[in-house]
C-alpha cells in the first residue's frame, strides 16, 4: 500500500539508533486490552527489568511521549509557577531544559560552562548555596549536542542531599550506556529515552521516580494530567497505564529490555565504553581533534572537530551516499564545527568499524590527508575488549 | 525472545481496535532519521490527507502522545490559571476533561445532563450567555463510558462564534466516524486519537488547530512545551515535529490514512452508520434495550442495558472464552448496568455478525431467551448496505 521506499540505512545518530530486526518485529504482534491480564504479564516483566536497570527500590514508569515529554513530566510534576530551579547549562539540551522550566513559570538559577567542558562541582555548590529556597536541581547527564557527559553527578547528589532539593537527572540519551545508580547518587527523578541506548523504536520515556516526588505531588497536584506521577504510580501497582499506552512501543521495550538483561546492565555499559575508546583513540590516530576536555566526554555521543576546509554538509552527503551511513552535524553554534556519531545500543564491530573506515575515506576525499589503515588498527585493537569470554 | 504468547482474539472495544495487519507490518519498517527527507515525505502525505478528512484549511498537527495528551494540550494552549471554560458533562470522558481543566488551574462551568442522553442546545447558550467571560467551550463529541454522541455540535460552534468563545471538540473516539467538518462548524481545535475510527494502534494524537489558537499561543505561551502548539506548526511548514516523533506509529497512520482515502471520507463515515443501525436493530429484535436517548445515540460505541439478572462479568467472561470476541462492560456507575462494543475502524461483517451472535447465544447461556437468528437476519439486511456498488 505504501509507495514510499526505505532504504535501509546504517543509523549512527545520537538517536533514534537502528533497532534490531527482533525489537522492530515485536511490535506486530496483535492489540490486546490494555486493562487485561495479557497487558499485566507484560508491563509486569518491564517494570521488573526497569527497576534493576534504574538501580532502584521506587517505582519506574513508562509515559507514551518522547524524551522530551519525559522532561516535561519533571518539569510538570516539580515546578509550580515562581518556584526555583537550579540548571547546569553546557549545551543545547541542558539550555532546552532551564527553558522548558521557565515555560512552566519556573525562575531558573544557571550555571554555565563553554561548549565542551562543563561547570565544576564547586560553581554549582555555590549557586546552590546563594539560592537555598530553590526547590530543585535540574540536571542534564549527557548532552548530546556538544557531546558532554557530567562526571560529577554522583556528587551533586551529595549536595541536592544536604540542601534538601529533589534532584532530577534527565539521562535521556545516556541512560543503559553509561553509570547511574538512582538511589545510591540520590536521584529523585531519572527519566530515560526509548530509542537511544536502550534501542527500542522512539514514543516512550521511562521515569524513575522517588517516594518524596510522588508524596509531594500527592499534596500540591501538578497542573498536568497526562503526566501526573500519581496515576502511573496507582495504575502501575495493577500493572497498568492510567492512559492508553502506545502498545507496539510496549512490546518493542519488552523485547529490547529483555536482551538488555540477558546480557547484564554492568557489561552492556562496559561495551559502550569500550566502542567510546574505539572511536577516540581511531580519530585520534587520524589527527582529528575530539570536542569536548577529555574528563567530560561521552561514551554515547562521539564529538569531532572538523578539521581546517571541511565542509559538514559536503562531508556527510558523501559518507551517506558512498558508505551508507548516517552522521549528524553540529547544532547551534557548533553547526559546521563538529561532527558527532552516536554509540548507542547495540554495540558491535560490524557498526564501529565501518563507521570509522567511512569518516576515514571520506576525511581523504575532502583532501586530509588522515592514516585510515593504522585508526583501525587501533580501534580494532580496542574492540577486543567486546569479544565474548 | 519475547515468551508472552498473545493469543488472537477480535478486540471489539470502543478503541484500541484490531488494527488490520497490513498497518501493523508497516510498523516494522526501519528507523530514518526525523529530520530527513524520508521523514519529510512520510510527514507531507499525512498532512494531506488529514486536512482532507478534518476539512479544515488550517493545520493538522500530530502529537506522539495518546488521546489524553491530545486534550491535554487543548487544556493547556489554551487554558491559563483563573480562565473560565464551559464543558457539556454527560459522561465519564466529559467529566475528566472538566477535571483536567481544573488540574491546570482553570474554573468550570459544568452544564450536567443525566447518563443516557445529553444537555440541550438552550442549556449550554444559557450557560454560556451567564458566563460571558468565559474564554472556550470544550465539548467531547462522543462520551463513550455511555455511547452518546453529541449531536448539536454544529450549533454549539454557532454559539461559540456568537459569544467569541474558542470551541474545542474532543472528537478522540469518534473521528473518522461521523461527521465532523471542522471549519463549517467553527472549530478552533480537533482531536483525534488514533487507535480508533483511525485503526492505527494507540499512541498519537491528530490535533486541527485554528490560526486563532495558533496567534493566542504565540502571544501568550502556554506552560507546556511538549504540547505547544505553535512549536508544532513552525516545524509542520518543514514536515517535521519539534520533538522527536513516534516513528513507527507515524508509519502505521500513514499506511491507515491511505486506506480511508482511498475509500472515501463520506463512504467511511456511512459504512459506520450502517454497522451501528446492523447492531441496533439486531440487539432490539432480540429485545434487549440500547442504553442512550435515540437522538444521541453513537454509532462507533454501541451500548446496551442489560437484562435484569444477567451478570456482567460473567456475560463477558462466557462469550470471550467461547466466542474469543472482546467487548466492554459500563464505566463507574453504569458498571454491571451496560455492556458495550466498539463499531469503530474497519467496519464489516465478519466483525459485525459473530459478534451479534455471540452476544446472542451469551444471552442465552445466561438463561436470557433471546431471537438469535432472527437478529442475524434483520442485521445482514441493513449491512446490504456495506456491499460494494
Amino acid at each position: 500500500m505504501s509507495k514510499m521506499e526505505i532504504k535501509r540505512k546504517s543509523i549512527m545518530l545520537p538517536g533514534p539508533v537502528d533497532v534490531p530486526d527482533e525489537v522492530l518485529m515485536s511490535m506486530s504482534k496483535p492489540v490486546i486490552n490494555h486493562r487485561g491480564e495479557e497487558f499485566h504479564q507484560l508491563m509486569s516483566k518491564i517494570e521488573k527489568i526497569s527497576k534493576d536497570l534504574f538501580k532502584t527500590k521506587y517505582n519506574v514508569i513508562v509515559l507514551s511521549s518522547s524524551g522530551t515529554g519525559g522532561a516535561e513530566s519533571a518539569v510538570m510534576n516539580i515546578i509550580r509557577p515562581g518556584d526555583k530551579a537550579i540548571v547546569p547549562v553546557f549545551g543545547e539540551f541542558s539550555g532546552r531544559l532551564a527553558q522548558q522550566i521557565e515555560a512552566a513559570r519556573g525562575k531558573v538559577v544557571r550555571v554555565n560552562a563553554p561548549l565542551g567542558t562543563a561547570p565544576s562541582i564547586e560553581q554549582i555548590e555555590k549557586a546552590v548555596s546563594e539560592n537555598k529556597d530553590a526547590k530543585a536541581i535540574y540536571l542534564v547527564y549527557n548532552d548530546t549536542s556538544p557531546g558532554t557527559t557530567y562526571r560529577y553527578a554522583k556528587e551533586l547528589g551529595e549536595i541536592a542531599e544536604k540542601y534538601g532539593m529533589f534532584y532530577v537527572i534527565d539521562a535521556i540519551s545516556v541512560f543503559g550506556g553509561d553509570v547511574l545508580p538512582m538511589d545510591e547518587w540520590h536521584a529523585d527523578v531519572v527519566i530515560a529515552g526509548s530509542q537511544k541506548c536502550l534501542f527500542t523504536p522512539p514514543g516512550l520515556a521511562l521515569v524513575g521516580v522517588s517516594d518524596d516526588v510522588i508524596n509531594y505531588v500527592r499534596k500540591d497536584p501538578p497542573y498536568t494530567t497526562y503526566f501526573n506521577y500519581a496515576s502511573y504510580v496507582d495504575f502501575l501497582a495493577k500493572y497498568e497505564t492510567p492512559f492508553t499506552p502506545a502498545l507496539p512501543l510496549f512490546y518493542a521495550l519488552e523485547t529490547a529490555l529483555e536482551k538488555i538483561a540477558s546480557v547484564g546492565l554492568e557489561r552492556t555499559i562496559e561495551k559502550h565504553k569500550i566502542g567510546a575508546q574505539a572511536y577516540y583513540s581511531a580519530f585520534e590516530t587520524m589527527g582529528l581533534q575530539p570536542f569536548v576536555e577529555e574528563r567530560f566526554r561521552s561514551n554515547v555521543v562521539i564529538s569531532i572537530k572538523y578539521p581546517q576546509g571541511v565542509d559538514d554538509i559536503k562531508f556527510r552527503k558523501y559518507l551517506e551516499n558512498n558508505y551508507n551511513i548516517v552522521i549528524t552535524g553540529g547544532f547551534g553554534e557548533l553547526k559546521g564545527k563538529i561532527f558527532r556519531i552516536g554509540n548507542m545500543g547495540i554495540i558491535e564491530r560490524s557498526k564501529i568499524l565501518p563507521t570509522i573506515i567511512a569518516v576515514g575515506y571520506s576525511m581523504r576525499a575532502q583532501g586530509i590527508n588522515v592514516n585510515v589503515e593504522k585508526a583501525i588498527e587501533v580501534a580494532e585493537e580496542k574492540l577486543k575488549g567486546l569479544d565474548n569470554v
